[in-house]
């Protein structure tokens, strides 16, 4: 029976589940202008409605067909996971409607959930590949199946498909198939069939998400043991997919990125409904680990196109950085449930930097293109190999895993922003709009990341009691003021956080300033990528330059001069409008040393002639690759 | 019918045509005692007599039993191209036996080369991966099949073989090879069946080796025409099989760098035989844009993990140069082929310096262990992957391509170190040996690299005319001086080359002393990987730093200082004997950041605590990995 989303729970991602240890909860946000709303306008208006076209000129709509017996012909793509694309594409389109109703949006939803249902097979297994390539060989290959990894798209666009519409369709596929995987699956002696883990963690955290769905706390057991059995062996030890160590005793992060983040978001869920301390105090140590040394400036994950793993501690490249966009996708899923079992606000930190710029980066301006993989510098005379792994822009990847994973997180973007408790409101990002946790509304208005004020205003509050308006001071912001009523602060706690308690009263105000001041920045000196260079952050955006600014030459010569200032200059023109910084530089004279690169160090060290000055016009990273192609850095050399 | 090879002719790679139009033609060197010679010898006496066995646990030698029907069972080995490991052993153990007999290598050549001559198809077909795995389907797979480069291989093995002893059972193995390959390759217009050249090249530097064999024009026009069909589209247009643009417009090499190395060595074989001025401006533009651009300290080549490729020019990582052993192999080749075309000494300065430290790298100094890739680094915390390209050596690899490789250019190492033509004898590397040139005999005495000083010996010569003894001064070298007679000479002429035109006697003495004084060297500064390093340097030999050498904490803190003088300690108890390079350092002590990596450049600027000093032991970079795993470092931080 249809339902209609309850005011009180956001229809969004992560409903904790009623016995939850988290410190905090979502609360609902409605985001009503500002850069994320453009953002999430041109998700809404252009990438989320060409979906189904590229669905069904990739064959992935085929190939349901094909399964339900409704079409004849070939499967269509080169994966096992072909499936997931439609998922993810349905999650998307959910959480857009929760936002509001759309005839031809349900209409495709609507269809598309009807393939689904028409190709599950009589037991609820459900996978177009193995059904139709394989034979229906199951469960034989879960190195590089991917079935259970499909099986948890499924079920995230199910629950999504119900918490945001109250229907039930896709919910009904979902919990069929995880019926099916509960029946099979389990450890020894359980008198399961398969004592298994999938190469590709997904399902663990959609299974979690099932059990807040449903309250069916057999889908959070299986969870854990999926999670658990990880590191035993059971695919024969791999790094590559987090075999080679469990979960509980890891000391960092490893193997393919977004595979270690998804496992890592249901590590965060688990330690989240069951209270786990050993589970809680692993995830901790595993994102301390991650940030400190396998995170690049853009918050990208990922060092190596190889196999597409995360590298060793400090192994950062800028040109060869992955940084898969769903890996920062990831990333973001897996810090924010960080953020609620915490309620420590380093968590909406990484959120921050990962939304503004290793994220953001992976989707074009338009909405039409995308990168799936988002290197720091592009250098001059690059010859691009084409292909998903291409330093451009492309219209749809081989492998499209990332363009519908951008579209649901950015339909679902105002579920990561701000949580409550018992004490009251948590705002972890800024935008403008309204933000609620229970009774308490507080409506902000900004014009964040370019200015740094934020306007709150309460709108509506328990009137009898105190309580407290929680205000996350980013990490990167050396110099901020929040004014309420005749107050000042200009410190936040140790954690992060200003907090502000009160009697509120309808119409009261507060006013957060953050410095804009540009900045320079350095890496810890272990990031040999980087040294001898600094990057130009403002806000909470990495800046680069991009070639087409700076013609004349390329950018591999440039030298950043760090005694001149820096200075901001809104473009409304350029690149749907950004705030760029503008540096003092000059282009390199190298001497010309014949035909070896390396010379004597005191050769090198000898002054060399000063070099054309130049204007460095920094651009947000998020906006590089939207006009002609060519080089691009984040890290410039400063001599 | 058996013949002896000449005294006059060297038995090895490379006997130039009678039309070639080379500057300088090999001469003959017989190494005795030093350097390499300890080298050949664990060469000679350890990884060329296990090459049967090792093929024979591969299935290498089981496949070729397979295809000529006296052995039942299946296909062993993952690659199309496991024949060219039994070749490439056969070319070694052929050089070998040019140095003096062995009945029982002479026994295991006979045995393998009768097996391959009975797996040979009666056409001359002869691949067993497609005759055993892909039911005799031919040439339908250019781009993966490496049939061509199967048929190089057995080529240059056959070449070696009848060179080496006289005998012509292979050689007529590969002649029949090679007069089907032309009979089914050719032009459009040509009437051939097959316009088409192969993903992986190798035959086209064979065929010319073949054509100066036999005298046969056609293998020597067969080459040309497979050179000048890349780069037309055959093979899709890929840079990676350098089939994106024609060789003779290409501005920089790319692609796969093993596949590039090997097609340029026959662009340098071809421009020697054909004098054609295209080819050799292509081949001295590309190397010059290698050397400059893509060229890692060590001469080690390729940048990418993935796809094996060059990356774009000045990407030159540590922890994930590529540097295939046989890249570097392949380097040699061609860079020798250039320097007997040009008469040119900078490239023999290449052969030097990847000689020395990107080639030996590649095996272990017991001559059992192989490093396929040949890192500049291995970090802290490395977790290796394991497999072919394992940091760690191996004791034999899926894809065995490098250990024969460097069997084979070990055995016929001293056929790339002396050259000569009508005005006498140019000598490239110093080796305690004889150096014979027609009727010019020079015998040298030394102990380099380990010290710098040469000492030469006429020992015969014409007597009625003068001739010049050249000497290549090497690249590295800043400061030496040449005593013959009562003469003294300290400077080359702008090409490298010392000339010392004497009408000469028997027992003449010419003295030549190299400074070996420790250097450090800084890079280009496009080269971003190591900006703000040196690196430590002696004679021809890079150094390294291995943990084992540094205890009491990683290598990733070390900063060397470059304001204390580099001292040299012989170690003649380390690692079979080396020189070692002592510098001062000190560990860094980075402050604790908390958990983001990156901070404001002021901060990062701010003195750091001082450190704790450490002693700093730099062995040479081929003889790391020698004894217990750890991190290594080329590339020094001075701050």
């Amino acid at each position: 029976m249809p339902r209609t989303p309850s005011a009180q729970h956001p229809a969004g991602p992560i409903r904790l589940g009623p016995d939850a240890r988290a410190a905090l909860r979502p609360a609902r946000v409605e985001v009503a202008d500002g850069f994320w709303q453009s953002r999430r306008e041109v998700n809404a208006g252009t990438s989320i409605p060409q979906g189904p076209g590229l669905l069904e000129s990739a064959g992935n709509l085929h190939n349901l067909r094909l399964a339900a017996g409704t079409a004849e012909g070939e499967f269509q793509g080169a994966y096992p996971f072909v499936d997931t694309d439609v998922y993810k594409w349905l999650e998307a389109a959910a959480w857009q409607l929760a936002q509001g109703r759309s005839a031809e949006l349900e209409a495709d939803v609507d269809r598309i959930v009807s393939l689904v249902a028409a190709a599950q097979q009589p037991d609820g297994y459900l996978n177009t590949w193995f059904q139709l390539v394989k034979g229906g060989e199951r469960y034989r290959d879960l190195r590089w199946g991917h079935e259970l990894y499909c099986a948890g798209h499924l079920v995230q666009a199910a629950v999504a498909h119900h918490r945001a519409t109250g229907r039930t369709e896709l919910l009904d596929v979902a919990v069929k198939f995880a019926d099916h995987i509960d029946s099979v699956f389990g450890p020894p002696g359980s008198g399961k069939e398969i004592d298994g883990i999938d190469g590709h963690p997904e399902v663990e955290t959609a299974l979690v998400e099932l059990y807040r769905e449903t309250g069916e706390r057999r889908y959070l057991d299986l969870a854990g043991y999926f999670v658990d059995r990880h590191g035993h062996g059971l695919l024969g030890g791999e790094a590559y997919c987090q075999d080679r160590v469990p979960v509980r005793e890891a000391d960092n992060v490893e193997g393919h990125a977004v595979r270690q983040l998804y496992l890592l978001a249901a590590v965060a869920d688990l330690a989240t409904e069951t209270g786990e301390a050993e589970l809680r105090s692993a995830a901790e140590r595993l994102w301390h680990a991650m940030t400190t040394t396998k995170t690049h400036l853009t918050g990208g994950l990922g060092a190596h196109h190889d196999w597409e793993d995360f590298g060793d501690p400090y192994e950062l490249p800028n040109e060869r950085a992955y940084c898969e966009t769903c890996a920062a996708i990831a990333s973001i899923q897996w810090s924010w449930r960080m953020a609620l079992l915490t309620g420590e606000a380093r968590y909406s930190d990484l959120v921050e930097r990962t939304l503004f710029n290793g994220f953001l980066a992976g989707v074009s301006l338009d909405g039409e293109r995308w990168l799936y993989v988002n290197p720091l510098q592009v250098r001059d005379g690059h010859t691009d190999p084409g292909g998903d792994q291409s330093a451009r822009r492309t219209r749809w990847f081989r492998c499209a895993c990332c363009p519908p994973n951008v579209m649901r997180l950015l339909a679902g973007l105002e579920h990561y922003l701000a949580s409550g408790d018992h004490d009251g409101l948590q705002i972890h990002q800024y935008v403008t709009g309204r933000y609620t946790s229970g009774p308490i509304v507080v409506r902000a208005e900004t014009d964040y990341p370019w200015d740094g004020t934020v306007a709150l205003t309460v709108e509506g509050t328990p009137t009898d009691r105190p309580w407290t308006l929680s205000l996350r001071i980013p990490q990167w912001c050396r110099d901020f003021r929040v004014r309420c009523g005749q107050e000042t602060y200009d410190r936040a706690a140790d954690d992060g956080w200003l907090r502000l308690e009160r009697t509120w009263a309808p119409g009261d105000r507060v006013v957060l300033e953050l410095s804009m001041e540009p900045r320079l920045t350095a890496a810890d000196p272990r990031v040999d990528a980087v040294r001898g260079c600094v990057a130009i952050e403002r806000g909470p955006l990495v800046h680069c330059l991009e070639q087409v600014d700076h013609p004349g030459g390329g950018l591999d010569d440039i030298v950043l001069d760090t005694s001149r200032p820096l200075a901001v200059k809104h473009r409304p023109d350029l690149l749907g409008g950004v705030t760029t910084v503008v540096a003092a530089g000059r282009r390199r004279r190298t001497p010309d040393r014949g035909w070896w690169p390396y010379a004597s160090a005191d050769t090198a060290a000898a002054p060399e002639p000063d070099g054309e000055p130049v204007e460095l016009t920094a651009i947000p990273y998020y906006a590089w690759a939207n006009r002609e192609d060519g080089s691009m850095r984040v890290w410039l050399p400063t001599s």
